[in-house]
């Protein structure tokens, strides 16, 4: 019905490689290169060689963001170059409303079957229609079981390893089989958690993210001799809970907390996942023609799973789920051959990925309907909505709006319709909530601002229990009446 | 329920009046002022000696463009600073559908009513609220009849004068008391097009603009006193159909054309009435306090209603209601007491006004949902869509989408699925469809950002009759699948 009028074939022989690696609930602190103004005790604590190397000449994104502080509301940003308060993804998926119940709000009528395809284009279908193959490995988390885009092929993935509907593994042993029922000791039953196809690996000593590794580099491998370039989206499943120890690597944490030390292998796992990969770049020559970025989906885990107070991810505050800045903040690292490399602190966000993705692979897309290519410099305000309770009785975590603009981050917490406002560029923990003394001018701005963004989207707000209507959305004297 | 985070009281001392003059239908041409590079036929033609001395200290946008190539929407846009493509308010109200039978689509379900609370705030609500007295004068057109707008009172005018849900005049005539009845020599009975509450004018020979400026003048007279700003929306009605002389000018124009020359005096009248304002203001004092702002609502009539062939806003292509320049190619003249003057290619469009006004009066909305102060500089994309057809059989008026960027113009008519691109730096008159030569770079640049836009606006597709589905969304090949 539409004319074909962009079918010009295009040749391939130039196209970079492109390797998307998505750590999951990875914080800030969560290795070893600083990404504070010093290194912290986390990054002395955490060791990542292998990422330090690719990092010598790389650009490193010190504020990067991702669009949510939960996972299916990020990843499908990036597949989308939307923001979750458009799409209305705008929390995790797995089965039905996964949303927490919380005391005052009900959320919206949320997107809970995940990606459908009206959401579309997405990057994987684009990237294939252009002469890629498209690889998903790990944690795909982008559809609900059952649903449209549970099978990461729907979105245009041709080779598919290990992804499904959930956003966590049963168990990240092979000699569990990678599932619940064999880590809970419990008689063998199915759980919607077990990874699907890595049956190669069950009952062996093998840590998943090692499996994932294994398969990932047999692809490259394979794919040599195919005339093409390939895009891979590697998710490790891992950091994500259940907290496990890589024993491999236990030993060398063994002056900490047991489950600190465990998650500290976890880490140090990912880190050994980039070291094979790169390797296997070389040995096949493709890593001179390849761009490998490291991120994160959220946040690290504070609170829970954790051992700790709520410091996590210090200096942030809070952690996944939260509205502090623990819970959006994340790592960012793009090694692009020829490139140059340093540090920036241009303030990037998840869904940026599209279109920075297209444009390495030479494909113009100038930007994305909520994302801008992560080289284009100047400020912009960023929305990030969650109207939803991860469920967790934290200081931080309910239902709430941010925006972030300039040195400041306006938050709207749904449940009190309040207003906190912090000078991050001072105040990078969020300890002094200035509202009460902010001007006037600098209110209607941010507030103004943050109103117009959700608008822009149409984004959704949660529902009162008190009242049964929407909360209201944020708005200054003026728009009041 | 909302805390009154921003009730400071502001102090009105410093405010400017201001003043929006805008004409209805009122072509790029239709001036005496320059805005093409060199005067046309049409500026020689017009007399408007008032305008030109205000021009001579004000800011001159050249390249000013409406919201839409019809009233309705573009006169909504301003008053909240939105889109219609967002507010769904893409086509000109009155009672139910006014959308004419189009041969292959049908519209969307639009929102025929007009303004309704969902898409405040408004203009005059938020001048109001800060102290503004605000005063409505002419023609309104912001709700259908019996609808939430249909009083402009409704948006936060406290005066009204003559506006009403009606977007043009029964007559332009105190001898026909401004009615359709009596201009059309029947006896009288109601009609929607009776111009209200000018009563005092009927029976008189006096034109319907210099009543206005009457009123007009009174208001402001009156007002020296109230110790408070005003914000004044004066819209003559004129020189929207039926075109009908202004007899006290008309034997300057005794070369043309019967009606060319009846349309010229209906130019020269809403010039004397700059002039009387101008006068008032300067009488009461309020001259060099007041921001003074010239614009219209959509391009000028052209094939309809006019003589002359499809080139009466010559040298843009078309007029109301249509995809070209002419349709949507407007003046705006913006006279700052104490700013610079002169001429900029700065490319503004209507709802702009929102927050340049809200910046004129001191209150520092930085910019509205889809405006942003026309002071500010930089190219952005433009989107204009009209999934309407206005029922003159004309080329070019069909339904459509466009979007402006950089020197490019992109066009999407809806009843063929098929694209026009033009370079309007090199081609203002759209005479040469460059499409089927374009880069695909740039094909892909102004189609992707046309779908983003559509999509960021979250627009409405009119319905193909010959399926019963929306038609699709513009897209590039990538995005097809």
């Amino acid at each position: 019905m539409i004319p074909g009028l962009l079918t010009t074939a295009i040749q391939p022989d130039q196209r970079p490689n492109v390797v998307l690696f998505i750590v999951d609930d990875l914080g800030w602190q969560d290795l070893s290169i600083p990404l504070h103004t010093e290194p912290t005790e986390f990054n002395k604590r955490y060791q990542t060689p292998h990422l330090a190397e690719l990092a010598k000449n790389s650009m490193i994104y010190t504020r990067a963001y991702s669009a949510s502080p939960v996972c299916t509301p990020t990843r499908t940003s990036i597949m989308t170059g939307k923001n979750p308060a458009r799409t209305h993804i705008s929390y995790w998926t797995l089965q039905g409303d996964t949303s927490a119940n919380d005391p005052k709000t009900k959320p919206p009528a949320w997107q809970m079957e995940g990606l459908l395809p009206k959401d579309g284009p997405f990057l994987p279908q684009i990237l294939s229609d252009y002469g890629y193959k498209t690889i998903h490995v790990g944690k795909a988390h982008f559809g609900a079981i059952g649903k449209y885009a549970a099978d990461p092929k729907a979105i245009g993935f041709q080779v598919n390893i290990a992804g499904h509907a959930a956003g966590g593994p049963g168990s990240f042993y092979g000699t569990h089989n990678f599932s619940t029922s064999l880590r809970q000791g419990k008689p063998s039953e199915p759980s919607v958690w077990d990874i699907p196809g890595l049956e190669e690996f069950h009952g062996k000593d093998i840590y998943l993210t090692e499996a994932l590794t294994q398969k990932a580099c047999d692809v490259i491998r394979e794919s040599k001799g195919d005339g093409k370039p390939f895009f891979m989206n590697f998710a490790p499943y891992a950091v994500h809970a259940p907290i496990m120890a890589n024993k491999r690597y236990l030993s060398k944490y063994a002056g900490l907390d047991q489950r600190e030390a465990a998650y500290a292998t976890m880490i140090e796992s990912y880190d050994a996942a980039i070291g094979d990969l790169v390797s296997t770049l070389q040995a096949t020559g493709e890593y001179d023609n390849t761009v490998f970025i490291f991120t994160s989906d959220n946040g690290g885990l504070s609170v829970h799973s954790r051992a700790g107070k709520d410091d996590r991810n210090a200096p942030l505050r809070g952690g996944k789920g939260s509205i502090y800045d623990g819970g959006i903040r994340i790592p960012l690292i793009v090694h692009r051959p020829g490139k140059p490399a340093g540090r920036t602190d241009n303030r990037v966000v998840s869904m940026d990925l599209f279109p920075s993705i297209l444009g390495y692979a030479g494909i113009n897309s100038v930007d994305s309907v909520d994302g801008r290519r992560i080289e284009v410099e100047g400020d912009r305000p960023l929305l990030f909505h969650m109207p939803h309770f991860w469920g967790v009785n934290a200081p931080g975590i309910e239902p709430f709006t941010s925006l972030i603009w300039g040195r400041y981050k306006l938050t709207y917490t749904h449940r009190d319709l309040g207003y906190q406002l912090y000078d991050l560029q001072s105040d990078i923990g969020e300890q002094k909530n200035i509202i009460g003394s902010a001007s006037r001018d600098l209110k209607i701005k941010m507030i103004g601002a943050m109103s117009r963004e959700l608008q822009r989207m149409n984004a959704q707000m949660p529902i009162s229990k008190e009242t049964g209507e929407p909360i209201p959305m944020p708005r200054t004297q003026w728009s009041s009446n």
